[in-house]
C-alpha cells in the first residue's frame, strides 16, 4: 500500500489550526489520520476499529471546544488514537504501545489534552460528572464532555452516573458513540433500545423549547434549514425510542445524527453546550470506517496484532503455540460435552476469552451479558444456588470490578462457581490498566476460595478438570498469549493445595506459579554453572499454598518465590503466611511486580525492566547465596 | 405496651397453612407480624423500618407460590422479617442477629425458603436471574420472584441484570418495593421516574394485549372489578411514566399497586406468573407501616439498636463515648471550614458515614449518589482531577464494589482522594455480610495506596488531618461503634509509615492496629504480670508499614501481629513481607480474623470465640515464648 501524504495533517501542530479549515479540508484530513493509524497499528497493534469509527467526533470536538480548559473525558479510549494524532502526538504515534512509547489510552501525564487515564469500560460519565461538579463548585465556566461507546452503557457504572447526573441536572454533554458493537456485537435490551433509534429516520430533536428555536432563526434552526440531505424530517416526526430511555434520566437527548458527517456533529455539539443541564448526542457511527477489512471484521479489528495492510490478513507466526484461551475453551468443551449442568458466562469478550468456541457447539449455555461483570458473577451464583456448573472466563484487570459479588454472591455462599480468569500478569501492549496483576492478592482475600495457576498447555486443562471436580468458588489463572506446550497426557487431577516438584536441588528452592515455572527452571539452570544447587516448584495453588513443600524448603535453604502478580499480598506472600503459621524460620524472598503500577511494553521487555528475567533472578539468587 | 396474643401467627406452621386464611385473618396476621418484629427489634435492634413495609407483599408471596420451590430472592434482606417468622422460624425469633442466632438476612443454611444469603443492595435481580436461566436449561418450570427495594435500582448491578433480563426475556417476576426510601430518601433521575409513577392514579396497565384481557371476563378483568376502592380509573388513564423505563428494558410493567393490599399484591403476582417474559409489579409502601414512630422516622428505624417500644426513643446507654462516625464528621467539618477544595461523597449513607453532619455545614459540597459506590469512588477521581480534595465515606464492606474503581480510577492516576472507611473490621449483629474484614487486604494490594488505622478519638482526627495533607489516594479505616476517647490536643501529622511505640519491652513485640491497640496493651499487662516484658506498638499505617518498627522488633525477640482484618494478606501479611524484605529472621505470629467468614454476634462475643480477646492472645504469647 503506497504511503499516504499528510498533506494537512502534518501541519496541525495544534488543535487550533484545525478551526481554520475547510470542510472539505477536513474530510481530507479524516482520510489522512485514518490512514496514519492503520499504517500504524499494521505495525503496533491496537485498538484500531473503534478509532477508525471516531474520527470526525474527534475533529468536531476539537473545533468547538478548548481541549485543554473544556475536558472532553473518553470512556475506555479505544477511540482515541485521532485525538492522540490532533492533539500534538503526531510524531510519537508510530511508538504507539510500545515500551517507552505513547499510550494505546488517554493519558494525563502524557499530555494536557488527556482528561483522565482511561481503560475500563464505563467511567466515563463518572469522571466527567466529577470535572462538572469541581468545575460548578469552583465557579467556572469550562464545557465537560464525555466521549462514550453505546456498549459502555451497559455497564453499571455508567448506569450509576446517568442516574445521578439526571438528578444534579448540571452541564454537560455527553455523545454516544453508537456503532452498534462492543468488542462482539452488543447484547441486552439496551441495545435493542438504542437498535430501534437508529432504524429511526435520521435526525435530531430535543425537548424543553427547543421546538420553538426549531422555527426561530437560532443557530439550530438555520441548522435545520441549511444541512441538505440530513435534516429533511419535521419535528414532529422525531419522536424515537432513545429519547425516552435518556430522558427518563432526565438527560436530554439529541439524536441519532450521523456521526461521519463533521458538520452535523459540531452544529450539535455547539447547540448542546448552548442547553442548560445534561445533553447527550447520540451519533451513528460506523466501526472501522473507512478501513474496508476493519469495516467488513470490526470484531477482529478491535483490538488487533499486527497486519498486512493491503489484504487485512493479521501476522500470524508459523508454529506459534496455541493460546491459553484456546486450550481453555477446547477443554471446557470437552467437560460440557461430558456434563450438562457446565455453563459458561462471559461478559463481552466472547472470542477474548474463548466463549465465543464454546457457544457454537452449546449456545443454549453459554451467556454473555456485555461489559456487565458484577451480574455476570451474581449471575452465576444465582445459575450455582439452582444446580448449574457456572464457569465464569473473564480478564484478570475486568475481574477487579466484582471482588464484592465474587466475595458475598459467590464465596459466603459457598457456591460452586469457576473462575477462568484469563489475561493474568502482564498483558504488554496495553499496559497499566490492563495488567492483570492483582487477582493473586484479592482472591486470596476470599474465605473459601481456591487459586490455581496452570504452568502449561496440559496443566491448564487439569486444572479446569480439577475445578470443576471440587466444589465452592475455585479460580483458575492464566496470561494472555501462547502456552508453553507439554505432551498430550491423560488428565490428572489436582489435590488442593499439592505443588509439584520440578528439580531436586540442595542449596536453596525456588517456588514459582504459572508462566514464571519455566523462568525458574532456566534460572536453576544458570544457578547450577555457578555451582548452585537450587530446587524448583511448580507451586500450582496459589491458594491453598503447600505447606510441605514450604516446609520442606525451608529446611533447604533460603527460599525464592517468583509470581506475575504483585508481590503485595500474592503468591509469595502466601508463602510468608505459611512459614510464619510452621514456625520455622527460613529466609524467603519474592520475586514479583514491584508494587507499582507497570508500564505498557512486551512481557519479555518489561520482565527484563523488572527484574523478572531467569537472568536477573538467578544473579539475585547467586549473590544472595554468597 | 401490652404484648400482643399471637392468635393467628403462631398456628402458621408452614407456609400452606397461609392458604386457608380469610382476607381479614390475613389482616391480623399482618398486625400480628408486625407486633412481633417490633418487640424483638425493640430489644435486639435490626432493621425494622423495611420488614414493616413488606409484611403484606410476603404473606402474598407465600399464599402464591411455593416458596420452597420456587424461589424467592430478596434483594439486601431488610425485608425478610416476616418471611422469617411465616417460613418455620418464629420460635426462633427472638435470637434475631445474635451470637448463634438466626441471621438478619436470608440465609441458604437457615431455611430451604430462603434462596440466597442477602445483605448487598441490587444483587437480587442477578441472582433471580441465574436461577430462571437455571430452570430453563434443566426443563423446569418453577417460578422465580425478586423482592426488590427502589433504592437497589439505583446500583449498577441491577441495571446490568435488568438490561440483560429484558434481553433474554425468561419468565421471571419483580415486585419493585417502592417506599420512596433507601436507608434515607433515595436520590437520583430514577427516583425521580418513580416518584412520578407514585403520584400517577392508583393503578395497573400492562401491555401486550392486558387491554383486552381487561375487558374480558378473565381473572385480571374481574379483578378491576371487584377491588373497590383501589381501582376506580380507566385503563386510558393508566400511562405511566415508570412503564416507559422499564419497558424500556424490554421487562412488562404493572402498577404502581398498593402493596399493602394483600388481595391486589395477590392478584397481580397470579396475573404476572401467567404472563411470558420478565415483568415487574411496581408495588408502593410505607416504610416503617404500622409501628407510628418508625413511619414518623423511617430513616432511624432503618436499622435501629434497641428501643422503648412505648415511646420509640432509642435506647442510649447514659454516658456513651463518642462514636467514630461522628468524630470523623465533627473534624472533616473543621477541615472543610478552612480548605474550601474539600468536598464529601457517600454512598446513600449519609447518617451512616456522618456526611449528613457535613451536609449540614456545607451542603454544596456534599454529594450522595445512591447506592452506587462505583460511581461515587469514579466521580471522586472527577473531582480531585477538577481540582478538588474528595473524601468519599463508605462502609468498608460496600467499599469492595469500588476495587476496580479505587485502581484504576484513582490510584493509577495518583489523584488525592481520601478514603474513610467506616465499619472496618467485625460489625456485629449484622454478620459475614457486613463485617468490614477485606480492606486492608485489598486496599493493601494497591500500588501507592496510604493506609491509617487510627487506635483513638484524637488518633482519627489526626489521621483525617494528615490524609488531606498528603497526596494521591490515602485510605483511613476505622470500626463501627464508640472510639476510646484520649484527651483533646493540637493535631499531629502522621508520618507515613511511622508507628508509635507505646509500651516498651524486652522479650517479644506486638504490632497492632486500630482497635486491637488497646487489646494489645491489655495483653501486655496480662503478660507482664506473667514476667514477660513484651513491648506494644500502635502501627497507625498499614501501608506503608514501619520498616524501623519491624526491624528493631526482630531484634528484640518474636512478633506478634494483631489486627482485625482477615490474616490472609493484612498488615500482619505485610509485616512479614517487611521482614521478609529486611532478611532478618525473626518469628512472627498472626493474629486476626481468620480465613474464613465470621458470623453475627457482639464485637466481644466474636473475638471471645475466635481468639482475638485480650487474654487469649496473652495465653497463646505465653505459650510462645516458653
Amino acid at each position: 500500500m503506497v504511503r499516504i501524504a499528510l498533506e494537512i495533517l502534518n501541519h496541525i501542530k495544534s488543535p487550533e489550526d484545525l478551526k481554520h479549515l475547510s470542510y472539505e479540508q477536513l474530510e481530507r484530513l479524516a482520510f489522512e489520520l485514518r490512514a496514519e493509524m492503520v499504517a500504524t497499528t499494521s505495525k503496533r497493534g491496537g485498538h484500531l476499529a473503534s478509532s477508525l469509527g471516531a474520527v470526525e467526533i474527534i475533529i468536531a470536538l476539537l473545533r468547538v471546544f478548548n481541549g485543554k480548559d473544556d475536558r472532553i473525558v473518553f470512556d475506555v479510549g479505544h477511540q482515541a488514537y485521532a485525538w492522540k494524532m490532533l492533539t500534538g502526538r503526531l510524531d510519537q504515534f508510530s511508538s504507539l504501545r510500545s515500551f517507552g512509547g505513547i499510550s494505546g489510552f488517554p493519558k494525563i501525564t502524557e499530555s494536557p489534552y488527556d482528561a483522565h487515564d482511561a481503560g475500563h469500560a464505563s467511567d466515563s460519565l463518572s469522571i466527567a460528572l466529577g470535572y462538572a461538579l469541581a468545575r460548578d463548585l469552583s465557579g467556572k465556566d469550562n464545557n465537560v464532555v464525555a466521549l462514550v461507546g453505546d456498549a459502555s452503557f451497559t455497564g453499571g457504572m455508567a448506569l450509576e452516573a446517568l442516574n445521578y447526573i439526571g438528578h444534579r441536572q448540571c452541564n454537560m454533554t455527553i455523545i454516544l458513540n453508537d456503532n452498534g458493537m462492543s468488542i462482539s456485537p452488543n447484547v441486552g435490551a439496551f441495545s435493542a433500545y438504542l437498535g430501534k433509534a437508529r432504524l429511526s429516520k435520521n435526525y435530531t430533536t430535543i425537548r424543553d423549547g427547543v421546538e420553538d428555536r426549531m422555527t426561530s432563526s437560532g443557530r439550530f434552526g438555520r441548522l435545520l434549514m441549511d444541512t441538505g440531505n440530513a435534516v429533511k424530517e419535521s419535528v414532529k416526526q422525531l419522536v424515537i425510542p432513545g429519547s425516552q430511555f435518556f430522558e427518563g434520566f432526565g438527560v436530554k437527548y439529541i439524536g441519532p445524527i450521523d456521526g461521519h458527517d463533521i458538520h452535523i456533529v459540531e452544529e450539535m455539539l455547539l447547540h448542546a453546550r448552548e442547553v442548560d443541564g445534561p445533553v447527550i448526542i447520540h451519533a451513528v457511527t460506523k466501526k472501522g470506517k473507512g478501513y474496508p477489512p476493519a469495516e467488513k471484521h470490526p470484531d477482529t479489528f478491535h483490538g488487533v496484532g499486527p497486519f498486512d495492510i493491503a489484504t487485512g490478513e493479521v501476522v500470524s507466526k508459523p508454529g506459534a503455540a496455541p493460546k491459553w484461551t484456546n486450550i481453555f475453551a477446547d477443554e471446557l468443551i470437552r467437560q460440557a460435552e461430558a456434563d450438562e449442568s457446565i455453563v459458561a458466562i462471559t461478559a463481552a469478550m466472547p472470542a477474548g476469552t474463548g466463549i465465543d468456541k464454546v457457544y457454537k457447539a452449546f449456545p443454549d449455555r453459554c451467556f454473555d451479558v456485555g461489559i456487565a461483570e458484577e451480574n455476570a458473577v451474581t449471575m452465576a451464583a444465582g445459575l450455582a444456588l439452582g444446580g448449574k456448573k457456572p464457569v465464569v472466563a473473564i480478564y484478570s484487570t475486568f475481574l477487579q470490578r466484582a471482588f464484592d459479588q465474587i466475595t458475598v454472591n459467590v464465596a459466603l455462599q459457598k457456591q460452586h462457581v469457576v473462575f477462568a480468569i484469563d489475561r493474568a500478569g502482564l498483558v504488554g501492549a496495553d499496559g497499566p490498566t490492563h495488567h492483570g496483576m492483582f487477582d493473586l492478592s484479592y482472591m486470596r482475600a476470599i474465605p473459601g476460595m481456591r487459586i490455581m495457576v496452570p504452568a502449561d498447555s496440559e496443566e491448564l486443562r487439569d486444572a479446569l478438570v480439577t475445578a470443576l471436580k471440587l466444589d465452592g468458588p475455585v479460580a483458575i489463572r492464566y496470561p494472555r498469549g501462547s502456552a508453553p506446550v507439554a505432551p498430550e497426557r491423560p488428565r490428572e487431577l489436582w489435590e488442593p493445595g499439592k505443588a509439584k516438584l520440578l528439580r531436586e536441588g540442595e542449596d536453596a528452592s525456588i517456588l514459582a506459579v504459572g508462566d514464571m515455572v519455566p523462568i525458574a527452571l532456566a534460572a536453576a539452570d544458570l544457578l547450577e554453572k555457578q555451582g548452585k544447587s537450587v530446587a524448583v516448584y511448580n507451586m500450582r495453588w496459589a491458594k491453598p499454598i503447600d505447606e510441605e513443600a514450604v516446609a520442606e524448603s525451608a529446611d533447604r535453604g533460603p527460599i525464592y518465590t517468583v509470581e506475575d502478580n504483585t508481590i503485595v499480598g500474592g503468591m509469595g506472600s502466601g508463602v510468608l503466611e505459611v512459614l510464619s503459621a510452621s514456625g520455622k524460620a527460613a529466609r524467603c524472598t519474592r520475586f514479583g511486580l514491584p508494587d507499582e503500577f507497570v508500564q505498557q511494553g512486551t512481557v519479555p521487555e518489561l520482565f527484563e525492566s523488572l527484574g523478572l528475567s531467569a537472568k536477573a533472578i538467578a544473579q539475585r539468587i547467586a549473590e544472595d547465596l554468597g
